[in-house]
């Protein structure tokens, strides 16, 4: 059980929840970091004391100095200041809740550090899983999923041995549009894709639900986190979000992981495990639930599942090109300079020009996603 | 995972299918037990070619002796037989698959030689769970259920802390009767309640299904395996039978088990455990099942699942009362002497006149037992 944190990305959506989490659970805050956000940075700061925080933006750093000025807390900026809030000394655990591949390099130093993870950035694992559980393993670090999905098949693997896994199945709710055919997909507004059925998220993922790519990184974390084919990978829509994945063993057995859609779940029993702790989060009711109801995803109509599949199944830098393609081209959707549907197309693009490096270093990768993002934009 | 079993009630239907599965895992089989099926123990003794068989009913002893001469074969009978096959030096587990309290001697015979129990003979926990947990503590044995609720839930405690439990939730398929009001109940016939949904089972179970009693015993048998208060034990109706059992953790979080409805399941698990081995069985699909639904049990209209949770409440010698009443009802039914809706009737009067016995010794289970027995079929 972690006793003393440090959260990376504090302010977002999954940040909040964790110092929530910690908040109820007693847990030692060390470290926050954020992008941007200095309002609510320094709230944080002023709440839970903790003895650095950081802010990614340089820019903004004496803003917050100025606004923390008298208080026992060290003020640092950019990837050095994040890096720092990794490798504190006093914590065991960093939760890495930055969106996007900017977690990557923190989360690395955590990991070199010693520290268990509580991972929330699926981009650590979808650009660079090799590198990141090769050196988890030097390191004899934890890295425990935040996701809603992932968190399921690990507490479905609970006292089971990985080698009897025939197959994870991983979960989606299918998104805003799940039942629309591509052409339907043509009119979508940002307004309808931000509208998620059964999760309150960032901006960035909830885009990914309505994509499936959301779905498509999970299948790509989920292999490294696992240490599973892509063959043994299942995506089921189950439209209710109850379940929130599963594991057959090669026995016939099946094991599920069902709750309420609260991420605070998830989150806690990263910070917790292998113990669990009571809370007052709200309980699954089944009987309110009443239906629940599975179908086959449609790749048809969402091809960034499929072009996930192909990134993973290519390997090297493939996945890494996926994923800054989608991170831009989600980007250029939220800004409305793009439609819904040219998501998958930019991405395809992208992917379809790169020469593809079997086995990258970590610079290699950071290179093809900048390079992929420079690509895209300098297009569009 | 056990290496040579002993099965206590083979030509059963439990029996049958625990043979399917040492056959398939190659597990040594070293003893079998029937009560009077000589033909078919006579088929398994020479396919199996164990140590010693037992036939319960005395008379047919040497029937048997005839059909297995020449082979190197033990042939015994009655009790002493049924113990002699559950204590078996060469052993390591006991299949106990007999039907009614009748596997309660034999069963605690083996714990006492120190086997391992697949427990597929849920009224040793019911009439004795307190006495028959004890000795398995002091002796040091593992008690493995067999049920698909119970085995459900132990897949789904493994890994955990049993003090993080908040709720079990045993699911009941609702039976052939399920949606029907008590007036409606009247009319059925056997055939109709031999009509069993999902399942293919033995008769007794078959209309302790169709009544809901097989889920009172379920939560009494619950609540000595698992160690926990009734309060805590919760039903839920779930037609499909797909989710076989659920446990509800202190954090929010839910594990279920889930897969097809192949009793061949749970018996391989209990006899693998902890480990899981591959087999052929049917691979459950939640693209075929599609709507998996809940429902509150109607207590009402199926009195039998309340007059359990009474016995449970009760204790001491409630809970044999119960068992022993509805071993009787049930067998009135199947001989058509009893409409279905005296099941329950039958139980209510003969819990109504016993004089509990808060801690009873395994004698005075046994005498409650009989007492209970008579007293019921001097009356009809």
């Amino acid at each position: 059980m972690a006793k003393n944190i440090s959260i990376l990305g504090s302010t977002g959506s999954i940040g909040i929840q964790s110092l929530d989490v910690a908040r109820n659970l007693k847990i030692k805050v060390s470290g926050l970091s954020a992008n941007s956000n200095v309002d609510l940075l320094e709230k944080q700061a002023r709440e839970f004391m903790p003895r650095v925080v950081a802010i990614n933006n340089d820019s903004l750093r004496s803003d917050l100095e100025s606004r923390l000025k008298g208080l026992p807390i060290e003020v640092l900026s950019g990837l050095d200041g994040l890096k720092a809030v990794a490798a504190m000394d006093e914590i065991d655990t960093v939760v890495t809740s930055i969106v996007g591949i900017a977690g990557l390099i923190p989360t690395l130093e955590a990991v070199k550090k010693g520290k268990d993870i509580a991972l929330a950035n699926k981009e650590t694992l979808v650009t660079a899983g090799n590198i990141v559980m090769s050196e988890a393993k030097k390191y004899n670090v934890k890295i425990l999923p935040v996701d809603s999905e992932h968190s399921a098949i690990f507490q479905c693997l609970m006292g089971n041995n990985l080698n009897r896994v025939s197959k994870l199945i991983l979960t989606a709710s299918g998104g805003p549009f799940r039942g629309r055919f591509y052409e339907e997909l043509k009119e979508v507004t940002l307004k309808d894709a931000l509208n998620h059925p059964n999760w309150v998220m960032g901006s960035k993922i909830t885009i990914d639900s309505a994509s499936l790519m959301n779905k498509g990184l999970e299948v790509i974390e989920a292999k490294w986190l696992f240490d599973i084919p892509i063959e043994r990978i299942d995506v089921l829509i189950h439209p209710q979000s109850v379940i929130h994945s599963m594991v057959e063993y090669s026995d016939g057995s099946v094991l599920a992981q069902l709750g309420s859609p609260d991420m605070r779940i998830p989150i806690q029993f990263a910070l917790t495990y292998p113990d669990r702790c009571h809370n007052d989060f709200s309980k699954l009711d089944l009987l309110k639930t009443r239906n629940l109801t599975f179908e086959e995803p449609d790749i048809k109509s969402f091809p960034c599942l499929g072009l996930a599949f192909y990134a993973l199944k290519e390997g090297g830098t493939m996945p890494a090109v996926l994923n800054a393609a989608n991170e831009v081209a989600v980007r250029l959707f939220l800004e409305e300079k793009i439609r819904f549907i040219d998501i998958p197309v930019i991405i395809e693009e992208a992917m379809g020009k790169h020469q593809k490096n079997n086995n990258p270093s970590l610079e290699d990768i950071i290179e093809v996603d900048n390079d992929t993002r420079i690509m895209i934009l300098n297009k569009s």
